[in-house]
């Protein structure tokens, strides 16, 4: 099963992004303190993301949304950049329905890597993290996660104490 | 979603139990203070227990009997007993090679409903029954939940806090 | 992929059953000439047999049933036979409401193996048999079959020519 | 059940393709008399095509190229061009690994809907034409058809007598 780290976890890289779908106001990891964030790191061609991780970022998004759980796809477009443009992911999002807010990951200068993508250390996609009410990272799993592990996680992270008031900017 | 009850959760009875299977010695609820239980009440023959019922059970199973969850299965037979008695749970058992360990409800005169069913209240199969650190009923779901809330729920219950020793029998 | 007999097809052995369920009246492959005939050989109590063989029986009886193919289940006890009788058949086709015509094969003296099972010198459970309209036997296959596969060797069956008007008894 | 029309089917349309992928050499109709066509007209980025169609071609091609059937994808893009384009589907075609040749449907002046999908009267994707060893379009059918079915459909096409040696062009 994959492992929380707990003590020593790090906190969350603020998110960079280029343009959000899916949601009225950007988003930032600082406002949703006090809430499990399940960030889906994703790329629209990516087949594993198609078949496993979107589906169940969705369902994680139905189930858990109004119990403090706040699900983020972020598209972390690192090969293949010109066929998975702004355009292609709006089509892409407005033919599959995924109801959770998506962020595209700002395009890095000089490398494949966007930007966000390069903060986490992500590894490929479909990667998930898990970040807590904290705001600090608890899980990142690259790969297949089964549902029952995921919402044990969740449930976890749900049972932690609210942070106190914060103040700083994310 | 299922609901918890929290607060005025009440003690869950003790299992009535008349032979058990998959399991050294007989189990007891009292003893298993400090560990979430997960008991399912299934039919051998009840098509919802063995399409969706006892597969998730063993799926629990799997993932969580090393982080402080008992399942426990509950042979609740209350129709067609005399196609359904302990030699067809046994095939049954050897056949499906079930991992947690499985209890016969002890049936009871007079009636079809066996004794730990009636003591639980449960309305059919199958029923899921979560049980506190504490011994105390949190859940009881008849049919089908999914892996996502299940895991959810399991998780918030394994983050309280363990209930102080327990000298009373259960 | 399975692979028909053709010239030297065997014809197909008469079914011995001793007791019909879901059918007003016993069937026998003779009176059933002119049509492709799907015998599927399982046991209530085998995992194969409910995850695969038995809902794809009923699958292609209710595709096929209109276009001259005829579904016959027959449950062939080979081990168990105390808690797999007549009795718990008739609750497992209650329960799971299978709508093919089931035969029981009738039981050998002295031997596990019944009748009808040995006739065709089958080797397990769940086993698959497909009857041409001349009423020989194409195929014999144990295990899993996929639909695709199965759904082009009816195809074929039905696609051959009726036979000449039979007048012998099977 | 889908139906075959049957005397009166009407000659396939040749197929109108800008460019082949997964082929060594451009593909015609005409060439391929004698073996059964299954046509899979579908959408990269069409919810139905990549959960059902494309896999189902897929294990069409795998289950029965050795016998006589030839499967052939047809990008038929008629909504979404600027992100539907040639690079896309290479991509696609590469991340997905489908075995199968595809062939792009030619743009037409003027319309949004290619020249392929017009001259067979597609009515969307995925769609699914059968034509048989003689040329003619035997089923055309939009969206699911089960496998079942499906391989019934394609075994009575492979049971038809090959047509006569043809010296027309398509």
């Amino acid at each position: 099963m994959p492992e929380f780290s707990s003590s020593a976890a790090p906190p969350a890289p603020p998110l960079q992004v280029a343009e959000w779908l899916n949601t009225p106001a950007p988003l930032a990891l600082a406002a949703l303190r006090g809430r499990v964030v399940v960030l889906h790191a994703f790329q629209m061609l990516c087949p594993g993301c198609l078949s496993h991780g979107l589906p169940q970022a969705e369902r994680v998004h139905r189930v858990f949304r109004n119990e403090g759980v706040s699900v983020i796809g972020l598209h972390t477009v690192f090969e293949h950049h010109d066929v998975m443009g702004p355009d292609a992911l709006r089509v892409f999002m407005h033919e599959y329905r995924w109801s959770f807010p998506v962020g595209i990951d700002q395009p890095a200068q000089g490398t494949g890597l966007p930007r966000t993508m390069q903060a986490y250390h992500l590894d490929g996609t479909p990667s998930l993290v898990l970040i807590d009410r904290r705001g600090h990272i608890r899980l990142q799993h690259l790969g297949h996660i089964d549902d029952l592990r995921l919402g044990g996680l969740i449930g976890r992270l749900l049972a932690e104490p609210l942070p106190p008031p914060d103040h700083s900017e994310g």
